[in-house]
């Protein structure tokens, strides 16, 4: 265990996981805010606030804002998970410092200039270029794992 | 690798992440019953019980109690997949056996009572208080991998 | 670390894990390229190759080939990143080689018949059945972890 701990690689790639995956997890205060002030939610017993049952029902209708935020946080759980399985893999391969470092900052970079683009409708290609590099950044580390552990 | 399994935290995140993990996939089963006794289905292949096509059109209809084990389906996998990641993280800095069991525990029982105010659609804050309560746990873990394991 | 990857056990987790989720994350090109060729997006922001107002309006609404492929991907996240948890703890248990290959053979062959039954919309039961095989095979993995590192 303190073996692990020991190497600087696996502490760059607990660093930079748990910054991603905070990020990511920040997401859903961010639902939260945008379904309190745009009044939109999923849920009957989320509309207490309101006693009228035609005002209650009104504030179940979808709300583009909220959707934003809540297809943004899918986006990241559908690269952010992948990031942090490879990573982890690709950690313990045992990797050059300076190249892993690179990995995990690119890819950490990028999904922070994503969630950005997404949330404020940037014009394309800012979210669609910075979605690629993360993509590019989790296939360059999973090349090195299936290419130094490969076992089938 | 024996070494990992001989630290009392490992194996107790090893305990915990399954069982909250268990739970998550049990969100699976638990929304084909709902299907199943809502006639509530997405894909058009699987309304192949009833022979006539308009039978068939009305089981693609969305249920609201489908949808509603779905979106806590979905709450599971944004709040029990950064726990399990940032608990491995926090397992691996070496905390002690006592404080450690004391946020898996919270966590998963967090989560279970998450689950049942959402799928019995309990009133509010019973949820709300659940979800905030997993939040704050996985938190309190990622502070200690920050604090313990930083190299930027 | 490097004592880790000295387990054949291990070397294969990081073969299969690291194939499944780069198999997960293919769903997402894909879901490009039904967006792209059925002119069906969820932003405004990514209909600009068009000029006129009305045609990106139209350019917003779901295509039902686009939400398949997108129920497949979150099936994946559903089912592949449990897969992806349990075994590695399952890994970390030092199975049988063969028992583990057995496993994650088994698991990663379910997951690509379940993604072709989805995306091709194959008859019931194809689809059903190689979910259950997959769900299954993580359930036994999950009951090794709970019976040999049990520590609650």
């Amino acid at each position: 265990m303190a073996d692990l701990m020991n190497s600087d690689v696996f502490l760059a790639f607990c660093t930079y996981a748990t910054i991603v995956v905070l990020k990511m997890m920040f997401m859903a205060p961010l639902t939260g805010y945008f379904r309190m002030t745009r009044k939109a939610f999923s849920n009957w017993e989320d509309t207490a606030m309101s006693k009228s049952p035609e005002a209650r029902k009104k504030m179940l209708q979808t709300n583009p804002d909220v959707e934003r935020v809540r297809r943004c946080h899918l986006n990241d759980l559908e690269n952010i998970i992948p990031f942090v399985v490879i990573g982890l893999l690709y950690a313990l391969t045992g990797p050059d410092l300076s190249t892993a470092l690179l990995h995990f900052r690119v890819f950490v970079g990028s999904r922070f200039i994503h969630t950005v683009s997404y949330v404020l409708a940037l014009p394309q290609p800012s979210r669609g270029l910075s979605w690629v590099v993360g993509m590019i950044t989790t296939f360059s580390m999973a090349y090195r794992v299936l290419t130094t552990a490969l076992y089938l």
